[in-house]
């Protein structure tokens, strides 16, 4: 059987393609009730199913989020290489399906002209993940859609942003060894860049030392990639420095790298040395021991992206809260030592 | 500015619109060279960006590309869970954005409804990955636009597969462990279900027994799900089995989970105990101690996947072989213990 169309269903019910149109799109204004629900009934007939594509073009709406990941410069190719990233975007998908709402996935390169073509695709609204260069933010203002950014530390008041308190997880996973009898605190992180993630987590970290009359020690920092490879070379420079009793870890990819280096090196966590993480990871259920960590739901955090452009497509730009912020905690296993005890 | 349209050029140039989207989209036939090469230049000018989500209801190409995954019953909210589907959607992703197509990601659930939804989007193909119920690929089959199954044996020869031998897969991981001395060889694997992919792993296992005149023994077989969570509980199982002295895991994901488990219980791997995973996940080489694997190269399983599709629209649905295998190989790492020496 071919394809059922608008023309099928206006020739059945004796009325003009248009008017079956707007009935599907939910422009009632000029209809009889009646013609609505004889519509409605050749629909239910005919098994017709709308075509989007085409609908996009009527109601304005494509119901197609797009979801921009960032490609780092060490791993060009690998797009969700950061178990972070499937997990978020797991949550995103789950609540658009729920809705829906269709998720396009992409990732982006310093071939910004890629965009331009994105951003033309009749997108709904965009997730935008990582940091980018300018230019891109003043590019994605002169398109007219809700665009959500995620943990950026961008200073714009055109664009909603989602994110946790970066500073203050890094303050409480450092006051949490603090608090467990530790002095020596050395941090692994990711490249510190101004208003990055790893640079908040960082400021968290000096803040919870200095309350504590604990004065911060240059060369306790080692900053370079957050990759689990990373984590396992700081394993290395970490040993070097014997005073060091705990190391904080700005995230939970670095810190189960560091646990696989600290294994091979023969060092037994908590016992000789604490570690404790940030994200929560599902890998950092997985690691030996389990890791401590801070704990940002992040699939729910996924989730609450999702929900924030529908609102934002439902209520308009202006009705929905333009800084939303997600809760933190800290989740205990078994990496970090109680020296009190 | 306002968005340049196709009226925008045409007006510039002093032509029509239908010849400026003539010229777009790649018909050329009835307009001279010197005027499409007049609209290039505007178009250029202009900074003229197509709006594909229009074009696609004239070139009947949306170059989109949809990838379904299944949404388990145990976990039907977290659409990448699995590691295996991150690393095989960045396969495809990348391969997508390199040839200027867009992936739309979705889960699908019992409710096939959606999928009727879904294919009328007019996406340019479908990238399936998983086992459905029959029906839903009666509905593939009424949509006239290339399906790829991943991991499927499903008999049909309307679709095109891309797969391994994974019958062959967990015979040679069988294989490597007899060869290493091993003889009482427990597995352990997600559900067995008819043609799925662990059923096929379990034949092999039983082919390598076999030609090694090892007796296949039905209590050394501990079946449930591909989870982490099943891996852990296995290992309290195998522990109970003392003769055996190595395991088969038929994915690396119940691998991690059994490592973690004999960890708890204070085995050592491999010198009482070896574990040999199946795909070389990128976790398998965060396990401690690393895992020896089954390697089916997961990231360009993905890119061949994409490739295949969008030959298919290049050159036909006939032009292009059915059924696609990927290699496999053994990857050692440092879970496997050789007996002989």
């Amino acid at each position: 059987m071919a394809k059922v169309t608008i023309k099928d269903i206006a020739k059945r019910v004796g009325v003009s393609p248009t008017t079956v149109s707007n009935v599907i799109n939910g422009r009632h204004g000029k209809v009889s009730s009646d013609t609505i629900r004889k519509i409605n009934r050749v629909i239910e007939e005919l098994n017709y199913v709308p075509d989007f594509s085409a609908r996009s073009l009527v109601s304005k709406r494509s119901r197609m989020i797009g979801v921009i990941i960032p490609q780092t410069e060490e791993h060009p190719q690998f797009l969700l290489e950061n178990p972070f990233y499937s997990e978020f975007i797991s949550g995103i998908e789950k609540h658009l399906r729920e809705q829906g709402y269709y998720m396009m996935l992409t990732g982006v390169d310093k071939d910004t002209t890629y965009l331009d073509v994105l951003v033309n695709w009749n997108l709904d609204a965009i997730i935008l993940l990582g940091i980018y260069k300018e230019g891109l933010y003043e590019q994605l203002k002169e398109v007219k859609v809700p665009v959500l950014l995620i943990d950026s530390y961008v200073e714009d008041s055109y664009f909603h942003h989602l994110r946790i308190n970066d500073e203050l997880g890094g303050y409480m996973a450092t006051k949490h060894l603090i608090e467990k009898g530790h002095k020596k605190i050395a941090m692994v992180s990711g490249h510190l860049k101004e208003n990055g993630v790893s640079a908040k987590r960082f400021a968290g970290y000096k803040r919870a030392l200095k309350e504590s009359g604990l004065s911060y020690e240059k060369q306790y920092l080692f900053a370079d990639s957050v990759s689990y490879e990373w984590g396992m070379e700081a394993a290395k420079e970490i040993l070097a420095l014997e005073e060091v009793t705990a190391v904080y870890c700005t995230a939970d990819l670095i810190a189960a790298g560091l646990l696989t280096g600290l294994h091979h090196a023969g060092v037994s966590v908590p016992d000789e040395l604490s570690v404790i993480g940030f994200d929560n990871l599902s890998i950092s259920r997985m690691t030996v021991p389990a890791l401590t960590t801070v704990n940002q739901n992040i699939f729910s955090k996924g989730e609450r992206a999702a929900e924030t452009v529908l609102a934002i497509l439902d209520r308009g730009i202006n009705a929905i809260e333009k800084n939303q912020e997600m809760e933190i905690s800290i989740l205990e296993r078994d990496t970090v030592r109680d020296l009190k005890e």
